[in-house]
């Protein structure tokens, strides 16, 4: 982890992606643990096709490089940014399930429910949830006891009822009961947005950030947030579902409202603009250590997939 | 908590019940807490539903009496024990769904999938285990950092793919691919050994006990979930579904093995008195504080629901 600044944007990138799934594999092997009796075979099978799906890894990106803005880096920044990863897997396993999403693709490979069976899926997402604290809660997270148990109690808010899960949760209400656009807002805050600032607010926190630095960065995930919400509405209206590996223009045809939706596309690319612009000023203080994430604020407002 | 020892087995269990019931009720009102944007009103209504259902509240009171054993007690005791309670909860929600066990009643009540729907079922589950890790980490829950951490990471271990969620897995398997004895004693020392166990752990953690006495009661709630499963398997052999409040006579119906279907009624009755024997002689060196603790080991032998 001590390459050079030149590489570009897209390296660093795909050089994390690569440290984070070598890392879960090796957490997602079937040797049972102290106090485990047996890692079922076909169980962990399942939690592997869920977790290592060749990711861009967005949320353990931003983890990575908000701690690194401190100095902070190594494998225990690595362990918390898998364990972060184990809950976006989950949720993306548990989303993709016949009673929610209902779908067969994830990256052009078939979802867990269709590789296995349902069942499988429901207690492979169960058991990356679980493992995620199990990760972030071990010794061989090298962190005080306070840190481990800040970020415990950080990621379970964030993914919990008053964050993610209660984000899918009134996603699937909208299908039924368009929220306004106030709703909407929170709603995203909630499904998407959560996880992401907790990426950039945990990067702080490892990196033992005082308090007005962890308030940044929080505002910086929100707004990397909100981005990354609104370009998937534009994916969702404009892109081809083999370019994204899965089903689009599903928003639509589920009624689903978006902001994209409902103020149109131009409406939408001014905003993620504006997003960006905000982001890179609340990088402002760090000077040339923020620019690889000042770089991320661009693609994720510019991701094509 | 200041009850006479007068009080009979039943009223403890009862008044702890009545506790941990109280205290639920309190953490999953729709109030949002710092962090959280809104609890959807209709998630967490399928939450209570799932954890405020009038149960024993067995696990929970294993952690409280345990830790009563080292004079500790009070609201940070119910905390834990209520975030236990959370994941057992979760258990049983995913456990009932369609595609898992497709159980309609829970107690004499409808499920919570068929009391709303699948996805919030799952949803709902998915939320009382993240808000387990929640409700241990806070510091509302006044421990030592340290303290938090070990329990967080006992809970995880014991919920996990080598713990509660695998032995499901394994039970679901053995529907299709008759397990062997050492199969069978396996599953159910994950499936449900692993959270009885660790409630009694947790109650030695909380109670601040060396290793030797860590390890007794480790080694009692071993005892207590073997018991409890065996009463669990003669239940289902032989009592009626009006008095259990839910589906019996499953097991076989699965073609689920079961120690007791293996070796007859006889010999489980028998194994159940050598498990009570083995838990009260762990308890020996409490002595008289040890008592409400075997009567426990011989209600889980002896329930009749």
């Amino acid at each position: 982890m001590n390459e050079p600044l030149s590489l570009t944007f897209e390296d660093r990138l795909a050089i994390n992606a690569d440290a984070v799934e070598r890392l879960l594999r090796r957490l997602l092997d079937e040797r049972p643990r102290e106090g485990e009796i047996v890692r079922p075979a076909r169980l962990l099978a399942a939690m592997r096709h869920g977790a290592l799906n060749g990711g861009k890894r967005l949320r353990p990106f931003l983890l990575i490089e908000t701690a690194r803005l401190f100095d902070v880096q190594g494998e225990t920044v690595l362990r918390v940014a898998a364990a972060l990863e184990c809950v976006h897997c989950y949720s993306l396993i548990h989303d993709d399930l016949p009673s929610m999403d209902d779908d067969d693709l994830r990256r052009g490979q078939p979802t867990v429910h269709r590789a296995f069976d349902e069942a499988t899926a429901i207690l492979a997402g169960d058991s990356l949830l679980t493992y995620a604290f199990d990760i972030i809660a071990g010794e061989e997270t090298e962190l005080a006891a306070e840190t481990r148990i800040a970020l415990v109690r950080g990621l379970a808010r964030a993914a919990g009822a008053g964050g993610m899960a209660g984000g899918q949760a009134l996603d699937l209400a909208a299908e039924r009961e368009s929220p306004d656009e106030a709703g909407i807002v929170r709603l995203q805050a909630m499904k998407t947005g959560a996880l992401i600032r907790f990426a950039c607010e945990a990067g702080a926190v490892l990196g033992d950030a005082d308090a007005a630095d962890r308030d940044r960065l929080s505002a910086f995930g929100g707004a990397i947030g909100l981005a990354f919400q609104l370009a998937d509405d534009l994916l969702d209206m404009t892109a081809s579902s083999e370019s994204m590996g899965k089903a689009t223009g599903k928003d639509a045809a589920a009624g689903k409202a978006t902001l994209a939706g409902l103020h149109g596309e131009d409406w939408a690319r001014s905003q993620l603009d504006g997003l960006v612009a905000q982001a890179e000023d609340l990088l402002e203080p760090y000077g040339e250590k923020g620019t690889i994430l000042r770089q991320a604020a661009r693609f994720v407002a510019a991701r094509e997939n």
